[in-house]
Parts: C-alpha cells; sequence; structure tokens
C-alpha cells in the first residue's frame, strides 16, 4: 500500500493541507460564568455540574463520566441534558464562542471510549431529548429525538407491523441518535443493510450551533432516497460526535417478517464454519437473515453467567464453536420446512459439518436462543475488564487470531486468573465481523502493552480492518494509518476542519487533531 | 422554512465562508498541445478530438456531446477513453494544472443533462473501463471497473445466483460508475435500498489526480459496513461527478430471491392507488418487493409503442390507472397463494379497489410485465421530446400534480399537437416518487417558459422535492434552494471548494458555484 505512488500524492496534497497549528487555540474549561450562562438557556434540574452554584458532589456526575465497560474515565465538571433542538443549539453557540469542548452522549454503552471526556470537556447528554416525532405506517418512516432508546422505538412501532431496521444487545440502553453517530452495526445488518441505507435524514447542530435540517425534506417525501444534491447526513453517519451533535433522525422501518425460526448448531471443527455458511446460503438464500458465530470459550461464558438457553452436557461435547443461524421470511411452517431439510442435509453428510442442531420451538426458545448471543457481552463484562477488539478480517481466520492472541499472552506471561483470564471470539460471519475480548482480571499498563500494537500489526497481516462496527472513539484514534490510507486520514482531517474550524467536538476522538 | 433564525444563522456562517471570486479563474479549452500531451498518456484510439493532429469531423464525436434525450448539446472537441485508473489519474493532474474542465460520462443515459459539457468541457468517457475486478459468492461483494454496464454485470453475477441490488430501464447502456454518481434508484430500491447502503466502496480519482482507493480496504474484510472514520465515499455518491471521477465500484449484491411473481392491476380510480398500497402491505409484507404506479395515458403510450405485456381491451374498460406489484419471497407457490387471496379480498369487496388484475404466468409473461413499466421511459422519447420531472411528492397529491400541468398547459394554449401532446405520470409509489412527463413535439422556449418554474413552485406547495432520483445536473442546478435549505447548500458549496478548489469536475452541474 505505502508505494511510492503513493507519497508522490500526498506531495501533491500538501499544499492545500490546512495549517490548524497557528489557528487552533487551546480549549477552554467550564467556569461558574459558564453555568450562569447555561442556566439562561436550560431549567435547573438540567445542569449537573459540580461548580457552583449547585456545587454537586462529583459522585453525582459519575455515572456520566465513565463509560460502560469501566475503561475510560473522563473528569468534566459540567453535564447538560437539553430537552429541544434549540436549546442545544443555544448551548453549542455559547461552547462555539468560548471554545469549550463537548462530549455528545447517547446511551453511554460504546465500547471505545468516545462517549466519555479525555479532560474536562462538557458532557451534553441527549437523554432528555426522548420523544417520538412522527411515525407513517404506510411508508415505515419514523422521525425521533435522538435520545430515544432503541428499544423503545422498536416498542413504539411493533403494533403498526414494523421493525427498528437494527438490534444490538445494548437495546436497552443506547440511543438511536448514539447507533447512527457509530454506525452501530449489530444483529440484522445481513438482512436490513447498514444505517447509511435506512437513515433518511438527520437533524443535526453544527459546532457553531447552526442547525441543518435534513429531517425537513425527507419527512416530505418519505423516500429511501436522499433528495437531490450531497448527501450530507452521510457524513454524520459513524463521525462519532466529532463534526457535530445528532438531535433528531428520519429512519426507514421494515415491516416485521412474516415468519422467524432460529437454530443452533454445534461445530466439531472451526474449519466447518465456512462451509456451513456456504450450504446455509445455498438452502436458505434471501430468507438466512443471520448468521452469528461463537467459539467454544463465548459460549461457555455465557453460559456460566446464565444467559440464554443452553445446549444439553452432551449436546456440547467435542463442539469446538457454535453457529446461531436466524430465517426471516415469508410463512413458518414453510421456512422450518427449509431448515429441517438443511439440518438433515448436514448431518446426512458422509464427514458431517455440525454435531448437533437445535431448532427454536416457540417465541420464549426463540428469544431465548438470542439472548445467549446477544448476552455475551454482558458476560464478558460481569466476568472481568475486557479489552474488546472488534476487527474485520476473512472469516477463515477468525481462529488463528484468537489462538495467535491467547499465545502472545501466554507467552508474555499474561495468561492467568490475575492477569489475562480468557481470550474470546464471537461475531457476525455474514459480516466478516469478530469481537475479539481478552478479558483481564483487571486494566493494566502491561496488558495493554502486550494488546497493543500487537493486535493491530495482526490485524493488519490479514489485511483486516481495526474497527468494523464500534468506532474508533478515543481507543482507536491514534491507530486510524491501521486501516485507512494517507490520502483518506487527509481528507478526514480536512472534512473535520472545514466542520470544526475551532477542534471543540468530541475532542480527541477519531482523528489526533 | 425561510425565519428570522435561519437568516441570523447564515450571517453566523458568513465569515467561513469560501471567497471563491478572487481565486477562481476562467476554465481554458484543450488545445492542441493537450492533446499531445494526452497522447503520451493514452493510445491513439483512446483519443477522439476535432483538434489536430487528428482532427476529426465533429460528426465523430456527437454521440458524446448529446444527452439521450437529444434535449442537451455539448460543444466539447474532445473525448478521452482511458482503460486504467492510472491514466484517469494522469489525465486528471493535467487537466488540474490547465484548469481544463472535465465531464465525467458514462452511459450518457442520464437525465438531466449532467453528462454532456455545457460549454466545451473535456469529456472523460468510462466506457473503456469495462472489466469486473473480483467477485465473492460468498458474500457478494462485486469489485468491478466503474464502466461495467449495469446488464453485463447482472449477466456476470447470475450464475452465481445472485443479482444486482438495483435495476432500471437504462440497464443496457447505464454504468455502474453513472449509477453510483446519480445514486440511481429504480426498480428494486423497495427491496434492496439505496446506493447509500449496498455500494461497499470506491475508487475514486480526484480532481488533482489523487487517487482516493477504498476499494482495497472494504475488499479486505468485505463487510456491508463502512470501516473506521468517516465514510468519505458516501459524498461521491450522487455528486453527478462534481466531485471526482469514480473509476471502481464494490458494491454488495444479494441472493436472487427464490421466487419473484408479479402482477398487474387495472382501478377505477386514482384514489384507490393508497388503499391499495395499504392492503398489498398488509397482505404481502416484507415480500411485497415492488409497487409502480402507472396513468392511463403512460399506460396507454407503452402500448401503442409496443412495451411489453398489455391487457385486454375490455379489462382496462374504466381503468383510470394501473399498478404493477412484486413480490420476492421464498417459494412460488407461497407467494402466489398469497397473491391469489389478495386478488380475492380486492375483488370480493363492497366497492372493489380494482377492475381487474392478472398474474403473471411464466417466466416469459413475467418479464413481459415489467417491460411494459420500463419500457415507458422509452415510448415516451418514441412519442417525442419529453420535459421529465422526476419529482417527490404525497402520494394522495400524484394525479393532481399531473392534472394541474395539464391543465396549466392547456391555459397557456400549449396543449396541441404541434407542442405538448401529453402530460403523463407514472412512478415507484413504494417511494413517493412520481415522474411526470410533458411530451412535446419539440423542445421549445414558450414550453420550457411555461413548465419552469411552475412544476417547481407547485412541488414546492406539496412541500416535495424536485429531484427523487435522477439528480440536479445542468437542468436543476439553479433551482436546487427548492428542495434544500440555505445551511445545506452553503455546507455543500464548501465540500465542493474542499474537493475541487479550481472547479474544474463537471461545472455548472448540481450546485451554480
Ligand atoms: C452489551 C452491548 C452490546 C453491543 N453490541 C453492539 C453491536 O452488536 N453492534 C455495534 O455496532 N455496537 C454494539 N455495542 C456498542 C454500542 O452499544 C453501540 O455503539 C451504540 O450504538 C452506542 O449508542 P449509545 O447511545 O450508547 O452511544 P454512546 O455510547 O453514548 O456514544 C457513542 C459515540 O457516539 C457519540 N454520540 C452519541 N450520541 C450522539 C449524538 N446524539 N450526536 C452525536 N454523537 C453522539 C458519542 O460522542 C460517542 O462518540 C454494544 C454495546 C454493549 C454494551
Ligand atoms: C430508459 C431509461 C430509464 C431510466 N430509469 C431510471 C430509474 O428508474 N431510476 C433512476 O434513478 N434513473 C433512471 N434513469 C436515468 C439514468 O439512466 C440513470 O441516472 C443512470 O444511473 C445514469 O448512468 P449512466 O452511466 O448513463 O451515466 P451518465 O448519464 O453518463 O452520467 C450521469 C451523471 O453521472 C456522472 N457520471 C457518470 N459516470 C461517472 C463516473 N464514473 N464518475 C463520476 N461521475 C460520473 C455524469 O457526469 C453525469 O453527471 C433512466 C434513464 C433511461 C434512459
Amino acid at each position: 500500500m505505502w508505494t511510492a505512488r503513493t507519497a508522490a500524492r500526498r506531495l501533491v496534497l500538501s499544499p492545500r493541507r490546512w495549517q490548524h497549528t497557528t489557528s487552533r487555540q487551546p480549549l477552554s474549561s467550564v467556569t461558574p460564568e459558564d453555568i450562569a450562562h447555561f442556566a439562561k438557556i436550560l431549567p435547573r434540574n438540567a445542569i449537573l455540574s459540580t461548580l457552583p452554584p449547585s456545587a454537586l458532589p462529583s459522585s453525582e456526575i459519575e455515572q456520566y463520566n465513565n463509560d460502560w465497560m469501566g475503561k475510560y474515565h473522563g473528569s468534566a465538571t459540567t453535564v447538560l441534558r437539553p430537552q429541544t433542538t434549540q436549546q442545544v443549539s443555544e448551548i453549542m453557540k455559547w461552547c462555539y464562542e468560548r471554545r469549550i469542548g463537548v462530549v455528545p452522549q447517547g446511551g453511554n454503552t460504546g465500547l471505545v471510549g468516545g462517549s466519555v471526556p479525555v479532560k474536562d470537556e462538557l458532557i451534553l447528554n441527549l437523554g432528555n431529548m426522548s420523544k417520538v416525532r412522527s411515525f407513517d405506517p404506510v411508508s415505515g418512516a419514523l422521525v425521533a429525538d435522538a435520545g430515544c432508546i432503541l428499544e423503545s422505538l422498536s416498542e413504539y412501532i411493533a403494533p403498526h407491523n414494523h421493525i427498528m431496521p437494527l438490534d444490538l444487545g445494548a437495546k436497552g440502553s443506547c440511543q438511536i441518535g448514539g447507533n447512527v453517530a457509530t454506525n452501530a452495526g449489530g444483529l440484522r445488518l445481513l438482512r436490513y443493510g447498514s444505517l447509511h441505507g435506512t437513515v433518511l435524514g438527520l437533524e443535526v447542530v453544527l459546532p457553531d450551533g447552526t442547525i441543518l435540517d435534513n429531517l425537513t425534506t425527507i419527512r416530505k417525501d418519505n423516500t429511501g432516497k436522499p433528495t437531490s444534491g450531497y448527501d450530507l447526513k452521510q457524513l454524520f453517519i459513524g463521525a462519532e460526535g466529532t463534526l457535530g451533535i445528532i438531535t433528531g433522525v428520519s429512519i426507514l422501518t421494515p415491516p416485521a417478517p412474516q415468519a422467524t425460526n432460529n437454530i443452533i448448531l454445534a461445530l466439531p471443527r472451526f474449519e466447518n464454519v465456512l462451509p456451513l455458511f456456504k450450504t446455509a446460503r445455498l438452502h436458505l438464500s434471501e430468507i438466512l437473515s443471520a448468521f452469528e458465530f461463537i467459539d467454544r470459550e463465548a459460549y461457555e461464558l455465557a453460559v456460566k453467567h446464565g444467559q440464554g438457553r443452553a445446549l444439553g452436557e452432551d449436546e456440547v461435547e467435542g463442539a469446538q464453536c457454535f453457529v446461531l443461524l436466524e430465517t426471516s421470511g415469508g410463512k413458518k411452517e414453510h421456512d422450518e420446512e427449509k431448515l429441517t431439510t438443511l439440518l438433515e442435509s448436514l448431518m446426512d453428510a458422509e464427514d458431517p459439518l455440525i454435531i448437533t442442531g437445535v431448532l427454536s420451538q416457540s417465541p420464549t426458545q426463540f428469544a431465548s436462543l438470542w439472548r445467549l448471543r446477544e448476552g455475551i457481552t454482558e458476560a464478558v463484562s460481569k466476568e472481568g475488564k475486557a479489552y474488546k477488539y472488534d476487527i474485520s478480517v476473512p472469516l477463515a481466520s477468525f481462529k488463528d487470531v484468537v489462538d495467535t492472541t491467547r499465545e502472545h499472552l501466554r507467552k508474555n506471561g499474561l495468561l492467568h486468573a490475575d492477569a489475562v483470564k480468557q481470550v474470546i471470539g464471537y461475531g457476525h460471519v455474514g459480516d466478516g465481523n469478530l469481537h475479539l475480548n481478552i478479558v483481564a482480571a483487571a486494566y493494566t499498563p502491561e496488558i495493554e502493552a502486550a494488546l497493543e500494537p500487537f493486535v493491530y500489526e495482526l490485524v493488519a497481516s490479514y489485511n483486516g480492518s481495526i474497527s468494523a462496527e464500534h468506532g474508533l472513539g478515543a481507543m482507536k484514534a491514534h491507530a486510524i494509518h491501521y486501516s485507512k490510507s494517507d490520502v483518506a486520514v487527509d481528507m478526514m482531517k480536512r472534512i473535520k476542519q472545514l466542520l470544526d474550524p475551532r477542534g471543540i467536538m468530541n475532542p480527541g476522538k477519531v482523528l489526533e487533531v
């Protein structure tokens, strides 16, 4: 990749590069005077601050300063919880003027430290913006405040027989705005595609307080296509709050499938996953809506922490890994028929791809099988402190990546109860996405040093990507060059400079500027 | 929309506005010296020019200077037909240096004058870049040169049981690069979503010749998710060649549905379309993959020009409009069963929504029904010269828009055989998209004056969008404010200036800069 050609290109580009060294001033801390100003914009209870006049104890804002994993810790003095877009705009106008860094915060379930301050930036929490603005049952277009919780939205549209185009383990806490900001993938991506396709429009408050209203246009026509011109909203999908604050989301919700089934399969060897995927695709074609990989250690962990439905002891004997497979089709019995045929053909083969397969027999079993998969993240967090790498590598190398990492830690004397307890892998096979989790007793500099850049280089050696769906956040901002070319990083920096010339939006995240 | 608030915002923004008046110099015409330089980059037969040394007659490049409708006419002297990305890069480097305007041209089937020069810009035709680079039958990721024709790609992947996620009447000529550049919608959008979701990666040559290679990363992981960071490729989807030249496309192709059926319905009244859509959604849920509206005049025109399968005379008696409905599901018989039940319930109603409905009985009939719908564009062009407005308005107003326009032309004395022959409407109901076509004997200033801004204002009065899928091109660059806010247009201009500081990429299109 790093050819002379690329180098030559960089020279061509350099005259156009931004000179932010001169214009970029240090960011300001929030002062009591700022709080007094915010009090003119927001009601009292929407301002949480350790500064006067309220001077709350810092424990009161602890939950906002610390991330879901307990790995990243900010030292914000102030959290604002606006209720309207207009309030967000007024806040941003002030912060822009005063050069105060701002961290947009949704459900704070992000896994890369993006949702908490690096230092003492202001936290702008969207939790109070949680109204559905409109729903059109004909087109399925849903318009909601960014702070709406994903699961609440699912519940809101369920009676209309629609579902959200995305689903993830954090659904009970994560917000639609956070989902869009991280371009969350999740469990339905194989079927409904990415948010770049399903988001119809966004309302965004830019760093200087300007409101970019892409919702209005879209609500008008309710199409899956953006209207004319550059599709600006796309810039904010996956920007992790570094270009602006998403305050409203318009999203296309698909009609609920007429029938869903799922099945869990125990595989004797990892090598069977790819042929199994191919066979399943052949038999099920487009009704295959999820194909999730779970390695043995991840499975055991989920079972240990009581997540969902386990198979019998004898059924899993000799299983090296598991696959959870879902179909969404036209009619339950027909799909079941197809799944049964698939199961039979898998078992009957001379060298069977699977040891066992269990089809869910009721809605409860269906949900329970999913809980097993979705519950892994939570099981991991119950077990210890996790270093989470959310990578994209060729499917065939999933196991190698997990094994090589474990071996590397062992060699470094770090694989024992007081350091790293487990190295596990699971993920969305359908999208080539592996969650590599290193479960430790505690976060320590030694473990981190052993893992980074080791893991990034390992991924690079497979031509993979270091961030398949969780984003870069604070964790991987410095490592962006592992998956982006120089030309791309340069263009990203210029776009950041264009939209956020003072560098106040979520500083230290995504890009090192 | 144009509140004092917006005005205030604009003031805030103004200091950051670009001052291109001073830096923007006039563009240069291509000279014989340029041709001599291009001859160092390209083989002789890839350079078509009326300039020396070859000095071709202008008839030889006529087809490149004129658009599909014969409405827009450029006066380029030179057409280049590179074969490699490297050649495109060398060409752009030179044009950047020399400030020569460049029009990227795909299949030249665009309907808004985007693909031909406004003056004498250089035409860079992608037709010689037509190789498939790779296809992964497991993930469905297809990587192809931008110049590949849509239909050829469909044929390429058909044996692997995959289909392209988009389909349109121009498939035999339009190129995948042109599809991406226009963010083409088409006939499968309802089912597979927009190109913003299905395009995995792009290779783009920027105006200064820099190659932005987003393909490599994506080919690595074959995911439906962009990798980390801002999703730069999205900027080029729908930019109509004003930000760079797309040279390679990586796109996710879905598995072919296991079964497709279609049906044509004749409706007594336009008012029945919406209830019909609701009923169909209820019965067919997610297997409903297309729902196309055709008004009586559009239907007659298609039949007159021998496009596809017509219903019997008696079957269409009293029909005000037609609906073509497609299902893509798991099993042909099951879906047929559902369609039959739907048909029965429609006919049995006390006040039936339809007069008649005919289900296709064979692949030939299936194709023929589709040809009826797809052939309208061609039928229109056989009938006369069309003013095409590709708008998004609430479904309930489709008919009003067509009728009001016809009435307006009549009042202006323009509705007769020598001026406007017909005003017809058809479109993708599922996406709220109406094609309003005014079929005239010839393009004349009188008709244009009667139509514009009349149509744009009519659309605005319904809070609609003036460009649902065909783009803005040369036709609507001046009218962008009818569907975009000031803030959005301003941001678009700043992005244009950032990526194309010399304004050489497809000048006069999309934005008036
Ligand atoms: C149990 C569990 C399971 C998970 N499973 C998945 C999964 O399958 N797939 C997946 O992709 N992720 C997954 N995640 C990660 C995480 O839940 C998602 O990234 C989620 O989309 C974050 O939403 P949030 O509202 O919690 O955002 P936060 O964590 O609050 O914020 C995440 C990032 O987005 C920014 N942000 C938040 N709201 C806004 C806004 N309104 N405007 C601008 N920027 C904003 C923040 O600044 C931060 O950079 C999982 C997490 C957990 C804890
Ligand atoms: C019969 C018929 C039916 C149609 N049906 C539909 C429909 O259903 N839906 C729909 O959306 N459109 C439709 N169209 C419009 C048109 O076919 C599409 O917009 C198509 O995507 C254009 O592709 P093309 O290769 O012909 O591009 P061109 O017409 O050559 O170019 C279109 C625009 O894209 C730019 N461009 C082309 N290639 C590149 C490239 N490689 N890099 C950068 N810019 C490039 C051009 O500069 C121009 O601005 C139809 C047209 C016809 C004639």
